[in-house]
């Protein structure tokens, strides 16, 4: 039973210390372990299991517009990073090297990938030669490595996986149409999938990725007020197309540069769902994400027909929806307590009492609401109940967000506010850098994006009171 | 034009040069490119498709035979590759090593991994106590690092992809099982999935794993007669657990080490496709791993009511079939090369003749056959003849195999059999290395395996006389 017990102790509340509430339930839900080697995550079953859901919703619809995956080398040779000096003044600092294969020193030291553009670019100039080449539409699932010298699991991690796509188009047109069409691609997986609201727009220079035009970002909030950058679709221009020589031959038989885009999102998402979903007894999963969607717990299970009833309706269940049955001889409570703790959306507790009335207990994960259920309509309830509970997580998260949207008209308020109420702050900007700056060292809130839906708070900007140009929404992020 | 006429050049033929034929094939059939990342290989779509078909069948398997996916981290601190001896010194002088990140020196070494054993182990150590935590059944997707001097796209390259699968049980007997089991998984999966049949048996000491008791392995024959280890799993017996500290209380309270397994495939898979099912067109690929089973070719298609036909049969074919239609302005003929370069099973050709039939042209990649059929019985019909096709090019590859298969009673006979007619070669074994050495050496074959399938040739070891103890399938190989 000790083995049983460590599961049910509390963890820390996530008022108290969000923090520590976070890694309890990293732990706890067995989503991730530590290794012996530093910044990295063992990813266990249960959360590589979110992972394959979202991958799965992922690919379907990067297919399903059109694009094809690949596989590029992990490697970077240094001269090859080096071509495009925004791009390498952003990460050769960041970059793991190779120095060696074997007992040989090489030649040239080989960078592990912290994203791809490079080798995407070396690939896209030997293979696209004309108009009828484009566009390329690729993407690639893989790990990248990014030296960080603070870590947490999932938000930041030395190695963690992604998908970057790397597209190529003969306009510039076609590459901001790429640009957005896949930012909502991420905002609508996020909504409807993930159940967390996102704020769609577009990053200051200051903040956008090293050698983007421009780069679009999702944003999230979590429970404690943090902004979370959730996915990025960047618009190249024709910039690494002319240090790449990536050209083609148009209908006119005239030379022209390519227009590119790339766009990514992490396991950091993992780390979304935990923070804008979860509550004081431990993760509360999306059913759309949840490798277990229902888990059946009998009760009394010694008595006669308990547990045959309980695995006839594990096999019915099963054809539409993730279900299992924990048969083991832990106590129902504490069975309770820990797919509470791994956020399981429904439990359904089948007892002798049960049986004689043919009915089954449900649990709901994000309410706690009981329900009382015939054995007749359990598949066309379950199913009604998972839909409920999807939306009502997306609806609660986006309250939440709501209520932690502040706006400010000073920067006193805004110090105020950030200090005293963590959250979303909308505020004017008069678009120049040394305010960003100001903002940052004053409030610790960076520009999380200038939104795309624009709302006119006033006519200046929060920090100089010069005219303003845009609203950005500023916060503390991780 | 001139880009068209590329495609259908004619490419090496295999009797001629088979090297320059594989070479020709994956290049022609846009399946790997290079980059300027030594031996290390972009794989392209159509190349990418087919491992994800692989993929899937392969983890649909291991799900259904109870194993998780995880993800460990992709390196390996120095210290951590030491522990298990064997296993070090068998890795050690192919792995590359990590000695900056950023401008920082490591204080440790860090290769890429070569293989996961030790972070498995590593991870089991901490999360296994009692023998209620087993058995643990993990696997891992993911990609390695081995520093090979000489590379070949799929066959032997720096980075690959594979699975890789980790177990720990509670007994010698279970860990045993575990192992064979695997190995039949791959097994049936190369002669159903990939139409290709192996040869099942156990690695010689000299052959098997680094650090493992007993590898056994799943052996197949190219076109050009050489062999092709093609999967293999390890049983490690508790040589890893020793080394690793990984102990649990059994039902006795005594403290056991547990016995560990491990098992992999690799990309090197789709070399074997194309070197058992390919011909002088190209690729031909098994209908179950084809990324378009079947392709429509519009004829004529400027001409009233063609298009729109063509276009009702992919949709009516596409909820069963992967199905694709090419309306591009190039010739048919063109076309026709292109897919069958490309090896897609089925090609389905309609025009204005056969729409007044009421019939369409199928043509099979695999036996040039041309069959008309009536459009009202064409879902069948394609549902039929991929089953045909899947089945007889398994079948034409046991055939090939069989009639390249040979027996050798002596040394003399072994060196003339293999120089003239390159295949598989059985032969018995006395089970002295000296022998395993002294037949490499004078005909540059090994050991392949001791098959579990034994025929006792003679008594007599092939290369002393001495009494034999094993048949075993000997071949020069990839």
């Amino acid at each position: 039973m000790s083995k049983d017990k460590k599961l049910v102790e509390a963890i820390t509340s996530m008022n108290d210390d969000f923090a520590q509430w976070y890694t309890d339930v990293i732990k706890k839900a067995e989503l991730v372990d530590y290794s012996s080697v530093r910044g990295c995550m063992i990813i266990k079953p249960y959360g590589y299991a979110i992972w394959e859901n979202l991958q799965k919703a992922l690919d379907a619809k990067f297919k399903a517009t059109g694009h094809e995956n690949v596989y590029m080398p992990m490697f970077i040779p240094e001269s090859l990073l080096l071509k495009e000096k925004e791009h390498v003044e952003g990460f050769a600092p960041e970059v793991a090297w190779v120095t060696h294969g074997g007992d040989e020193k090489l030649t040239e030291r080989l960078c592990v990938r912290p994203t791809s553009e490079t080798l995407f670019c070396e690939h896209y100039a030997n293979i696209v030669h004309s108009y009828r080449d484009l566009p390329k539409l690729y993407n690639q699932w893989c790990s990248v490595v990014r030296w960080e010298k603070t870590t947490r699991p999932f938000l930041r991690t030395l190695e963690f996986l992604w998908q970057e796509g790397h597209t190529a188009h003969a306009t510039a047109e076609e590459a901001q149409e790429e640009t957005i069409k896949m930012l909502n691609v991420y905002a609508e997986i996020c909504e409807n999938v993930l159940a967390i609201p996102v704020i769609k727009g577009r990053k200051t220079d200051k903040e956008k990725f090293a050698g983007a035009k421009a780069t679009y970002t999702i944003e999230s909030l979590m429970h404690d007020g943090k902004a979370l950058q959730s996915g990025t679709s960047h618009n190249f221009g024709d910039g690494f197309a002319r240090a790449f020589e990536i050209q083609y031959t148009d209908k006119n038989n005239q030379l022209q540069y390519v227009h590119q885009t790339s766009w990514g999102v992490t396991t950091r998402l993992i780390g979304a769902i935990i923070m804008v979903h979860g509550d004081d007894s431990g993760l509360v999963l999306p059913p759309a994400v949840a490798p277990t969607q229902l888990v059946i717990i009998p009760v009394s299970q010694h008595k006669e027909g308990v547990l045959e009833k309980a695995n006839e309706l594990l096999g019915s269940l099963s054809s539409r929806f993730r279900v299992k049955i924990d048969d083991s001889d832990k106590m129902p409570g504490w069975k309770f307590s820990e797919y509470e703790m791994k956020g399981v959306p429904l439990r359904l507790e089948v007892g002798p009492k049960d049986i004689e009335k043919n009915q089954v207990v449900l649990v709901r994960r994000d309410t706690g609401e009981k329900l009382f259920v015939s054995m007749d309509s359990l598949e066309e309830t379950v199913g009604k109940l998972l839909a409920d509970i999807q939306k009502a997580l997306l609806e609660r998260a986006r309250d939440m967000r709501d209520k932690k949207t502040y706006t400010a008209a000073s920067l006193e308020e805004f110090e105020n506010v950030i200090n005293t109420t963590p959250g979303f702050i909308k505020a004017m900007w008069c678009g120049g850098q040394e305010c960003e700056d100001q903002i940052k060292e004053k409030t610790g809130a960076t520009a999380r994006c200038m939104p795309f839906e624009q709302e006119e708070l006033s006519d200046k900007c929060v920090c100089c009171g010069k005219p303003a140009k845009t609203m950005v929404y500023w916060g503390k992020a991780y």
